[in-house]
């Protein structure tokens, strides 16, 4: 349920209101848009009458129910308004959201030694990324795989944000291991395999940092955006979600079917910001520029792109990587489309 | 299996050769590309040798195996090169490929009238479409629905073509059909649910209009392929390729998912031009736009978009269709993306 | 909508009652129960009035609408009650359906030649199946693969049926050729394929012979009922439903997966009997037999099964081919679960 | 990589063998069949030469490479021969396995308050259950929806265990219950949700208690056989795979769909018992016994029930559970399918 304040509502009445919700047990959550606030509501809201909240205050312009049955997610709930998730980095504050210019993540699947993760840094940077990604915890299909490098891989990943000023995004795999991550990384990802771990989507949610979750491969939507609520419900409002690829009846010439058709979907439901990654999503690294281009087309608000140093010698994932040529190439090719759509950062002089 | 004759081979080697070959049972086929040309072969080349064949003229510069199960249809078939689908059209012809500027078809779903469907021609022909969709006979799942109004309607589409010289798209249910579809279409199409309706592909592969084959649900790409070799099989070398959704597990939201990874697959596996139709793909009237100007993002060689005067009446798919309004909008819009991409038409002066 | 009559209804009556709602445009159909007699009407009956219907006679005990898009097809319009598919095959007739023993069909994929049909004809009948199949007319997705023997294997399936007396299931992909077919076939089968060919549904539908009608690839039960509504629409109420394995995601191990729980669903939602395919529906010999048990115990009404003398040299499909001593043995375990469930019928004494 | 022993092979010979790859830094383990012992090796077999180790002793009867992913998982790795998982129950030891009866497991989807579960665990044991399953903490898609009564349902697990001496499954969500769920259950649960949660299979793999392994809803087999492998390359071997419903493009009437086709499937590539759930499998009460007698049929060596004393007041997956009396009937049924294949228990006088 939400309520919407009138325009100009006068903030000790907002205050009044949301300490009488609170009262009748519910979690009132205030909602700063351009025009109006809107305090958003969950708990046990079903048993409540709209009109009797409504004539608690002359200020109250609406009471609304959020049908959907994600709550904190729903775009509803913020009254239609999509909302920033600001990512503190080195850097200083990046911002993903629709009315940002498209935010792009890039580096390799998994961070392999000290050298090829800060010489991919520097690279991505120098082309236009804002955060760094690479795995230091990697899900493996088999447990005789490559696992990552765990916690050294971690040290190197805070070494290459210290030398670019990168952001870092990393995945956490085990609740164990969160507050390690967390030390280093400016987002951290939920990764496709866990998106249902409901445990550890808790504990993400209780934890500060933003949160980047990845769609199940056979997640439904409403499934992804249940397990957004889970991270919200948890009291952490930053989250944003990241496509890569479904599993459809069809593996033989794509590791997963992208599914681009996912963001007008998740406009129409979700005020979250939309991350798109066609590396995984396709498994091609041939594939991987004709997507990218139609997700900044379609309105993606952030891409992440898998890079490294030598794609053929990669320990996870090399057939979906870019070289840094590669990667350079196509950042010039999206600010054409970027531009085109004016979501696009004018480059800034880089210096390092 | 394909002979890549060298640049400048004489035309009366490349005879010789291809009469060679026939006299061994083989069917022939001469490809003329931008700097060489090439004999593709069909038949039983399995237990020939490729050197052997090479020896017959020194003007033979490589014998190739076609490894893909699709011959005719394969890259390899034509060495790399991009066909054009050339459709004859009262405005002159118009060229569907890689080379060419994004073609549009537009339309309803269904003919439902003169009065509709000539104005909705007369409105997608002034926002730049050069094809008009529409359905004379229609496949739908219950026998109890409008099942298109058959003959008459061709004789509909018949006075909208001639009205606004548009190209003609509409589709053959029944082979008995045929002739009668082939005498006003000037692109037949072959829906869906036929993609593998393998007596229905030869028979449009042994006519002369070109043919506009649409994905099956929940088709493979290689079995997409193979349904365009029985065309081309049969004599007709000209296929358009055309995406419409496939079926996930989701479909909460959409009809289907639309898959717009198969561009870059198909531009990597066949010569043949592609269509994108976000239309059908999505099922949603607001998720077309997004997944138009993506399809142009990534390369598709032509976008199918359903247009109707009044969605809320149509008789069939109307929650899918735009406005004629809200379609000139999305023609800006494409536009934009189009020239980025160097693939848009600068528009000509209309007049009808 | 359907009208009860109460038990022992006079046959005057129930004539009236059909000739008055003929009056109101509405196609009537007497369906024979072990009670009671029940009206199934077909047409528009969305504006009339359930209890005005009532009032015409006091031999009505209810009027009730059927609420499945699917009317003929569904369970209400025949009031609960199984119908039954009765085949007349030179040795009599055989029943299919949810009150007889589960009957058997078996035979090779494709019709390779007169030796082989006859021969496998024999073995089959002798280990206790009731029909041959048999391909003349083959579906496959190569346009370059053997496409089946055509006329000339109906020769062969007739001449195999005269020896035999097995009734004979072979597929129509044409509506050109369905006359010569059913001039043969005891039942008249349409492919997985061609599933939605609605063209082809309403001709299998206008002639008088049992149609089996497999399932699509990826149809849901929903448009499978629908595409059965078809044929029965244009006047065939002998329909056989055969699940022959869906599409999934995983297709590494088995060609399809068998969609053995669609039987309790039909079961719930339609009257016509069941058959199940186990040889297309995994795609390998090893897997058949506990699938057909598998089958049995989940309350199939008939089975399908693919048998051919030398599977290692089988134009098509050998890899899910039972040999014929293969087959005996199966048919030996079949029978014991048969007959725990009390659907199987007593060998009688063979004679040819 | 296995070393097969001749029979007769003396037990110092195959302690030396063992302790030979060893010291080449392989883990060997000792697998006794029937009539041979066979040594299956894990690690960096791929540089090893067969034949090199084959001369070690003249006891090897044969050395050879395990070709699936899946090593400890493959059939291959006990030479063909089934794996017996042996659970300690306050009855007695039961066996899971192809050469024993068919197990039952039954009891609510949660656990709901004591009086509930003891007496559906008194009913489900006289109807001859020979494990109670329950939730304690549950997976569930919504986080506002009924998680479980965690810590307190496990002691009411305790009571129901204690009072009906039957064994107990219970699922594990969060690592860090596991001691706690581990001292209270005979068999811990994996869910579908956390089939790929590599950190929780590592961490069961390596406590004691045998883990049945539900199936991923959209798992491929081989990433399923992948996970039992993270269990048991974790050093515990006792993992039973169940198979709970996949998801498929149809949802309208079952909640998943049930592939049974993966027992052959399963039976071709690995020694691990198997376990059906055709209550989750389905969703719907009514397709529960025709599915369970299917599975029995289809040979599996266990079946998951839900039962409920009252499906209408479940806190969770009412729809799909059975009525005590509705399980008493089944299980008559059952017995008959399960005697016709050999794999049903006599029933021992009850006592409790």
């Amino acid at each position: 349920m939400i309520v919407v304040m009138k325009s100009g509502s006068p903030e000790a009445e907002i205050a009044r209101i949301s300490e009488e919700l609170s009262d009748r047990g519910l979690t009132p959550e205030k909602i700063i848009g351009k025009h109006k606030v809107v305090i958003g509501l969950v708990g046990e809201t079903a048993s409540l009458d709209p009109l009797q909240i409504q004539e608690t205050s002359p200020w109250i312009e609406q009471v609304l129910r959020v049908e959907q049955p994600f709550k904190r997610a729903s775009l509803e709930f913020r009254h239609g308004q999509a909302s920033d998730v600001v990512v503190d980095t080195p850097s200083g504050a990046v911002h993903f959201g629709q009315n940002h210019p498209v935010v792009v993540v890039a580096g390799p699947c998994s961070v392999e030694n000290e050298t090829m993760i800060v010489e991919t840094a520097r690279r991505v940077k120098a082309a236009g990324a804002q955060f760094l990604r690479g795995g230091a915890y990697k899900p493996r299909t088999s447990p005789y795989a490559f696992q990552g490098h765990g916690e050294s891989a971690l040290e190197l990943l805070a070494a290459a944000r210290t030398e670019t000023r990168l952001g870092i995004i990393t995945e956490v795999m085990d609740a164990a291991e969160l507050d390690k991550i967390a030390s280093v990384a400016d987002v951290v990802q939920v990764g496709a395999r866990n998106m249902q771990n409901f445990s550890l989507l808790k504990k993400v949610g209780a934890q500060p940092k933003p949160v980047l979750l990845k769609r199940g491969m056979s997640a439904t939507i409403e499934e992804w955006l249940m397990a957004a609520e889970y991270i919200m419900a948890a009291g952490n409002p930053n989250v944003i979600l990241c496509e890569r690829g479904i599993r459809t009846f069809d593996r033989q010439y794509a590791r997963n079917t992208l599914d681009l058709s996912v963001i007008p979907v998740l406009r129409s439901l979700t005020h979250l910001p939309i991350m798109i990654d066609p590396s995984h999503g396709t498994g091609k690294a041939e594939y991987v520029p004709s997507m990218a281009l139609a997700a900044i087309a379609a309105g993606t608000d952030s891409l992440m792109i898998e890079v490294h140093p030598n794609p053929a010698k990669a320990l996870s994932d090399g057939p979906q990587s870019l070289t840094p040529d590669r990667f350079d190439h196509l950042m010039s090719e999206l600010a054409v489309i970027g531009k085109a759509v004016n979501r696009w950062q004018q480059p800034s002089v880089l210096a390092y």
